[in-house]
């Protein structure tokens, strides 16, 4: 049968994460290459207890059909939530979604049209190049340092659709905005007419400070901003939220409904069960504890095996080291040695929106205890050494 | 600031269902307005030992990232569901999508480009035409009778990217369509060279005798076809699942991916240990058995009360009739007064893809209990015998 696809399957296109991912879950590799949150973090017994009283005190509401917007408590407690980090956001701006790649998709399709530009990071979440790119836009590089983007950079972006940034602990470079670089970013792009994307899935991921405020907390109706549960939480539930100014709301609710109807009122009630009393005030400070030994744990055997010419920069929250190796190194070409020497990675050409950049790769320090991640990193220092 | 829409944005528009549901949740009105199942079939006791016993062996897996194609056995036990069917399909060839929702919305994504055509039934079901008309084609009504579109109206399909059919009652009309129809719908479309996407959401509600065997079963790789988990076990799961050819199943999981990464493995897994050990062989049959006496209940209360020139046939399985009224009456201006008399009811002509048939109107029978039915149908007879 002559299925005929739309033009723009043909910018669709497999993750190459994912693929890799296949690949590394072979026994005796140990991957540095995923982007998940450790299992150990989850929250087990207070899912428990959270699913039984659900399914006890409102099992008709959790299990019916339930509001595009998202469940009304879910959405206030967002709202607050917000409030307490800077970002003052009523909860009828709040639209629960499947997870934050959801909120990704659904900006896409609002705002992007065939030919039209979208400035990102270079590089940047490889997900949301995913999602952006099944709308058909042109995407632009927004040149920036290690404290984000840089505000005349943006000049580049005139024009576009809007900036899509990742503030906090970026993926993958673990680049943490710093916060007079995020207010001059605010009023360049306002300058420009230029909205912005605030994404932040890392945020509460901090080691020893929190991050500065959201930029969406500066730039008012000219930022949408996308936040997540899944590394504070749970991925396997996909929750995630948009906040949205009044012009956009709409169309944004209307995709939301086309999309799935709604997101999974069962999940939804779950999660509000789980967190209404202040579960995350004691939680999240044991994933931050964990995550940040961790990381002390990958700078020191970076540090100790790396061989000279490799550079990073320790991230001071967030899940990835970013490492970029000497020029003449392809860590493509690299990956089949690395896995065969039983570690494995992401390359980072994969992040950049036009390719590229060879010489650098992404390393988990999450899933992977402080002993195994040293093992692995010098099993990775002697493959690149021998390169 | 200037937020820029795409013109895709332009065709997304609130759905009338969803207000018309906001202003029928007034207390004191009886809502014959709904899509929703009835509550009371939702099992509540298998979700609490499901619940339990994955939080219980499987919290990780459950709570952590997961493939974008589905949960493999659940993928497995789809296709040997289906094979019960007469649709032989292998578990390659499914992906769990939030909702069969997801799954129109992924067709239309992977198949439909600015000013395509796409064929529908005459009405149809307005959740497709919102995620199809996101994707911005020019949608082209088949033309039918009492047993579905007519072999001979596809040839006004002609170059169309697909075929979008109910078959099994039909959202909104309760129609079914007969195995011989079905046959020679495909026999004509393979002849045009016409995809056609088969959406089955109420196939397993059927209350005398099964519907006849899926058109995908005859169509082969000519054919997609949709399922949902949200009438036989709950809709706030959002569960559903798409079956592909295999030239289009590829493009489908990389739209899905971009669309939400992966359907939440919790529900996923919950649901496959409700379903695992046959319980759907015990649990269908009960929901069988309540919505046909509550079709007999509306049948009843039809013939009793409906004044002359209107119009309807008794659904033979699913949630809904459908009424055709004297064509001087036109349901939308007469639903503020049925709603006055304590009735709401979905006025039909939001179904039509180019609108008109102002005097139809959709009915549910499965939210409200038989003597209710009565007692609102006799109050709509009222209100329409007064017009």
């Amino acid at each position: 049968m002559p299925w005929q696809m739309a033009r723009r399957a043909e910018r669709l296109n497999p993750s190459t994460i994912r693929e890799i991912l296949k690949i590394t879950e072979r026994p005796g590799i140990v991957s540095l290459a995923g982007g998940l949150p450790s299992a150990d973090t989850f929250p087990v017994a207070a899912m428990q207890e959270a699913t039984a009283r659900v399914l006890r005190d409102s099992p008709r509401e959790a299990l019916q059909y339930a509001a595009s917007e998202g469940f009304a408590p879910l959405r206030a407690w967002v709202a607050a939530e917000l409030g307490t980090q800077g970002l003052h956001a009523e909860a009828s701006q709040v639209i629960i979604t499947t997870g934050s790649q959801q909120g990704l998709d659904l900006v896409g399709k609002v705002l992007i049209d065939p030919g039209s530009t979208v400035a990102v990071e270079s590089p940047t979440y490889l997900g949301a190049l995913q999602a952006f790119a099944a709308y058909e836009p042109e995407f632009v590089a927004v040149d920036g340092d290690a404290e984000g983007p840089l505000p005349q950079a943006l000049d580049a972006a005139r024009g576009a659709r809007f900036l899509y940034l990742l503030p906090n602990y970026q993926n993958p470079t673990g680049r943490c905005m710093s916060a007079a670089r995020r207010l001059a970013l605010v009023a360049r792009a306002r300058q420009l007419g230029l909205p912005i994307v605030e994404d932040n899935p890392y945020g509460d991921l901090w080691f020893d400070a929190p991050p500065p405020q959201p930029l969406s907390a500066a730039a008012g109706d000219g930022a949408v901003y996308l936040g997540s549960f899944s590394k504070v939480l749970a991925p396997g539930l996909r929750l995630g939220y948009v906040v949205a100014p009044e012009r956009l709301y709409p169309k944004l609710l209307q995709a939301k409904q086309a999309a799935d109807l709604h997101t999974a009122g069962f999940n939804q009630r779950v999660v509000y069960e789980v967190i209404r009393n202040g579960f995350l005030r004691e939680h999240v400070p044991t994933i931050r504890a964990r995550y940040r030994a961790q990381r002390d744990a990958m700078r020191a055997a970076l540090e100790q095996h790396l061989p000279p010419g490799c550079r990073w920069q320790a991230p001071v929250g967030g899940m990835f080291f970013w490492v970029e190796l000497p020029a003449h190194i392809d860590a493509t070409a690299l990956l089949p040695r690395a896995v065969e020497a039983g570690v494995a990675y992401v390359p980072g050409s994969t992040f950049f929106p036009h390719g590229g950049h060879a010489n650098t790769l992404r390393l988990s320090f999450v899933t992977v205890p402080p002993e195994t991640i040293h093992t692995a990193v010098a099993a990775l220092a002697r493959v690149l050494a021998a390169a």
